[in-house]
C-alpha cells in the first residue's frame, strides 16, 4: 500500500508474545494483530520498546515482524523498529525489516556511545539513504539518553529525510514548538506521540496520532479517543483519556522493591492482553522479573474496574 | 483577602526588576504589578525561579515582595516563593514572607542535599506547621533535581498540608494522573502548571491555572487563553497557545555558546518587559551573562512580529 | 595566622553537633574541635556538606563557626563553607564568616539555577573580590549538579582567584590532569580531596591533603595515613586506607528503604562521634530521618571491629 | 591456553582499524596485535568501547576478533566484548566470540531498557551458563547508564559467575571497597581498571591490571607503569602515569563545537596509532565526525612532545 502522508491515528506498539520457553509465539502475534485491526487502529508498530525489541534476537525480531506483516496483509501499514546502537548495525536491522515486508522504519538516535547532534543527523540521513522505506525518528531519551534537538527534527522533516516522528520524549513543550513550525514547513510530516496519558492534549496541540503501549490492552478506547478529538468533541476526548489514565495504573501492579518499572509495565501489558484473550502467554523475555500472583490479581482488578473483563 | 480554594487562572511569576547597580527597583516592581493586574491576571507569584529568587539576598527578596504586596493591595492574591535548601532555612524565608504580607507560600523540595521521599513529605509538613499561610508545593526537578512523587502530592493534598501544586516538572503524564485522582480526593486543591507552552492542554486535562514566565511579556495573551479554555472554546485556546509558543522563541535569542539557557530566558523576559515599558532596566543579577545587542535585536523582532511592539 | 600556601594535610569537615531540640550545641562543637586538633589534624573545615550547612539557618551557621574559631585559637586554620545558591547570597555568607574569624572561605558553583562556565568563573571572581580571605572552590557535582571544568580551575588557580580546590567530584582522572598541570603553573595552590576512600591514591597523585567526613570518627587514622604517604611509605598508607575503607561501611548502617544515603551517612558520622564521646547528641537536622536502634547497633559493631570502641 | 586466574597486567582495548571504505582492515588488526604483544602487554581486549564495538556489524566484529585471535596465537589471552542490549542478544554475540576462539568474554549490564539489580545479576548468570568461557563484567555507566552495585559484583565474584571486572565506572571509592572485600572473598577474581589516568592509584589500591585505551598509542608506557608498581617503585609508577596523563591530552584535539568527546577520543587513538605506523588508516566508523587537519596537527605535536614520534 502507498504509505499515508502523514500517517494519522492510533498505531499501537505491539507487545511481542512469547511461548513459555521464550520463543516468539507467532499464532499470538497473528491473533493480537487481528484484534487490533478489528478494533479500528490505523497502523501497527512492531519491534518498539513495548515490543521488547531490546530483548529479542535478530531472528526473533524477524519472525515476529513477518507474522504481523502477513496478518495485516496491507489493511493497515506496519512500521518496524530497527533498534540498534549505531548506523551500520541499524542498517542490518533495516535490511531485515525490508525483507519482512514492513511499510516504514523507526530508528532511534545512536546509543551506548556518546554522540553529537551532527552525528545523529548524519545517522538518520545514512539510514534513509540505505533503506528504501519511509523513516520515522524515535525520540526516546529514557532509552538512548539523548533528546533529539528541535532544529534537527525540523531540518530532517523539511529535507525529506524523515517521514515522521514518534515522540516518546515526554517533552510536550518542545513538541508543541515542533508542531507549530511543522504546519508551515512540512505538512506531510507525521507526528505521533508515545505519551499515552496525554493523547487528548497532543491531538489538541496538532499531533497526528498516538503510539500507545496501553493500546495492547484497550485499543478500542484509544480509537474512541482519537475519533472524538477528530470530531472536535474535546470533552469526550478528555473523558476517554481520563478513563485510560486510570487503567494505566496497571503498569504499577508490580512491586517496585522486586522489579524495575520497565519489567512491571511490559509485564502488565502482556498480562492484561493475556487475561483479555489476545495472546496465549504473558511471559516477558529474560532477564526481566515476572509479575507475581498478587500483581496479576491487581491487574485483573483494574481490568474489571474498567469494564474490560 | 480570603485565599481562593482552589486558586484559579493566570498567576504570572514576576521578574524582579533591578537597577543598573543591581538593587531591586521597587518603582518598576510596582509598575509591573499594576500592569499585570490591569491585564486581568488572577494572582501574582513573587520570588520564583523567574523572579531570580536564587540570585537575590534575603533583604532584596523582602524589598521586592513588600512592593508587590503593597501595590496589589488585596486585588489579587500574592504568592511568595520561599526558596532555600532545607526546612529551617525555608522557615526563615517563610517568616519574611509572612511579615511582608504574602497571601500564600510556595516551597520546593530540599535541594543541594540528597534527600528521600519521607524527608520531603516531612519538610512540607514542617513548613505548613511553622507558617500560617496556605502552602503550595513547587515541583521543579530542573532546579532541585528531585521529582515530587505522585503519591506524596496526593497525600499532602488530601490531608490539607498543601493548598496547591505549581507543577514545573514537565511530566505531563504524571500530572494527568494526579489531576484525575485529585478530582475525587481533594477538589479544593489548586494545580497550576508552570509549562507555559502547553497551557491549553493542561487546562483541558483539568489544571486550574498557569504560572507563565512569558506572562511578564504577554499577560493579555495568557488571560485570553485561560478565558477561552474556561468557555470550552478549545480551538481559540489552541490558537492563542500556538501564538504564544512562537513568541516564546525570544528565550533563545541569546547565543548558547556564550551563556546558559537560564540566563538567556530570564534575560529575554526582562528585556521584553523593558522594551514594552513595564520595567525601567533589563539587567539580570550577577553572575548571569547579559544579552548582547544582537540578542536584543532578535527580541525586538519577536515582539514586533507578535504585534506587541 | 598567615594562611599556609599551599594548605596541606588532614582537614576534617566537622559535623555540626545539635542539641535534642535542634539547636547548635556549642559545647560539643568545642569538644570535637579540641579532639581533632589533639589528634593532629592540619586544619578544620566548618559548614561543609558534612557539617549539614544546607540544614542550618544563617544564625546557626554563625554560632557553630564562632565556637570552632574560638576553640582553634589559631592553632590550625579554620576554613568556612559559604554555601548558598548564587553570588550575592554567597557574599552575605562570606561576610558572616569573616566576622566569625574564619581563615579561608569555601564556595561551590551556583546551584538551583542552571548555569554556564562563564558564569561560574565570574561567580568565583566576584566572591574573591568581595571577601578578603583565601578562597577555595568546592567541586561537588552531587550537590550542585555541575562539575567545575578543568580549564576553569587551572585558570582561577593561575590568576590567584582561588587558593585551593576541595575536590569532591569523584572524578579522579580529571583531578590527575589538574594536578599534573598545577605543579607547573601554580605550585602554591592547594588541592584537597574529599574522596575519603582513596586518600592514599590522591596523595600519590600529588594532592596536598584530604577533607574526610570519616575524620569526625577516626581522625587519628587519617593523620597516620597522611604521615605515611608523606614519608613515602605507600604500603603503610595503603593498609591504613584499607582499614578506613572498611570502617566507612558504617555510613550504610541505615535502612535504604527508610532513609536516603545522605541522612544515613551524616547520621552515622554523628552517631559514631557520639559513641566515641566527641559530641553529646547524635541528632541530625530536620527533615532528615534519624537512624533507628538496629542501625546504631551496626555502627557500634563497626567501631568495635575497628578497635575504636 | 589456560586462562590466568586472576588475569593481571596491561590488557589494551584494541581500536578496530578500518579501511577508507569502512571495512575492517585485518592486516592492520594483525599489525597492531603484533605490536602490542611485542610491547609486552599481558592480554588483549577486542570489541570494547575503544574498539568501536557499538559501530561494527556482527560480521565486522567477527572478522576483527578472528584476526586478533589468530595473530595472538595463544601468546596472550584474548578477551572479547559481547556488547548488546540484553541477554538473548548478548548470547548470540557470545556464540560468535566462542567460534572465533576468544579466551574470555566481557559483557555489560543491559542497556537501552531500564533495568533492575535483580535483572542485571540474572543477566550475568545466564550469560555464564550459556557460554563456556570465563566472563568479565564491564562496568561502564557512561554507556549503559547503570552502575553495577558493589554487592552484586561481590556476590557474582564469590559464586564463580564472574572471573573478573573491567571497571570503567570512574567510581574509585566504590572500587576500593570492592578490592578490600575481594581479597578476603575471591582472591582469584581479576579487577582491571579502565581508568587510564589513575593506573598507579588503582594498582596501589590492589587492582590487578588496566585496560587503557591510550595503550593503543603508548603500550610501552603502560607496561613500564605496571612493572614499576609491581616492583613497589611508586615514585616511578607515578612519574610514568603523569607522563601518560599529559599524552592523554590528545583525546581533546578535536573541536568540541564540531564533534562529541567520544568521536574525538576514538579518532585520536586511531590517528596516533596511524601516525606511529601501527595501522594503515585512521578512519572511524560512521556516523562519527572525523578529526580535521588542525586536530591531527595537535595530535602529532603531542606525540612529538612525548618522544613517540
Amino acid at each position: 500500500m502507498p504509505f499515508p502522508a502523514p500517517l494519522r491515528g492510533v498505531v499501537p506498539p505491539l507487545v511481542t508474545p512469547l511461548t513459555p520457553a521464550g520463543e516468539v509465539d507467532t499464532a499470538s502475534v497473528r491473533r493480537l494483530t487481528e484484534h487490533l485491526i478489528s478494533a479500528g487502529v490505523h497502523g501497527l508498530f512492531l519491534l518498539g520498546s513495548s515490543g521488547e525489541a531490546a530483548y529479542l534476537t535478530d531472528a526473533q525480531r524477524l519472525t515476529a515482524l513477518e507474522a504481523a506483516v502477513d496478518t495485516a496483509a496491507g489493511r493497515v501499514p506496519v512500521l518496524a523498529g530497527i533498534i540498534d546502537t549505531t548506523t551500520a548495525r541499524v542498517l542490518d536491522r533495516a535490511a531485515d525489516a525490508v525483507r519482512a515486508g514492513a511499510d516504514a522504519l523507526v530508528a532511534t538516535a545512536p546509543f551506548y556511545t556518546r554522540t553529537h547532534p551532527v552525528e545523529i543527523a548524519d545517522h538518520f540521513r545514512r539510514i534513509r539513504a540505505g533503506a528504501d522505506l519511509p523513516l520515522f525518528a524515535y525520540d526516546i531519551p529514557v532509552a538512548v539518553h539523548t533528546k533529539l534537538p528541535r532544529d534537527m527534527v525540523l531540518g530532517l522533516a523539511g529535507d525529506g529525510t524523515l517521514a515522521g516522528l514518534k515522540d516518546s520524549s515526554g517533552d510536550e513543550g518542545s513538541l508543541r514548538r515542533i508542531l507549530v513550525e511543522l504546519r508551515r514547513r512540512a505538512p506531510h510530516f507525521s507526528v505521533l506521540t508515545g505519551s499515552e496519558l496525554t493523547v487528548d492534549c497532543a491531538l489538541l496541540a496538532g499531533a497526528d496520532g498516538v503510539v500507545p503501549g496501553l493500546g495492547n490492552v484497550d485499543a478500542h478506547g484509544y480509537v474512541r479517543l482519537y475519533e472524538a478529538a477528530r470530531a472536535g468533541d474535546w470533552a469526550a476526548a478528555r473523558a476517554e483519556q481520563d478513563r485510560l489514565a486510570i487503567l494505566f495504573g496497571l503498569t504499577e501492579a508490580g512491586d517496585p522493591a522486586l522489579m524495575g518499572p520497565s519489567s512491571a509495565a511490559l509485564g502488565a501489558f502482556k498480562a492484561a492482553a493475556h487475561l483479555l484473550g489476545h495472546i496465549d502467554c504473558a511471559a516477558t523475555a529474560a532477564p526481566q522479573v515476572p509479575l507475581d500472583e498478587s500483581a496479576l490479581a491487581r491487574i485483573r482488578g483494574r481490568l474489571a474496574e474498567a469494564g474490560l473483563l
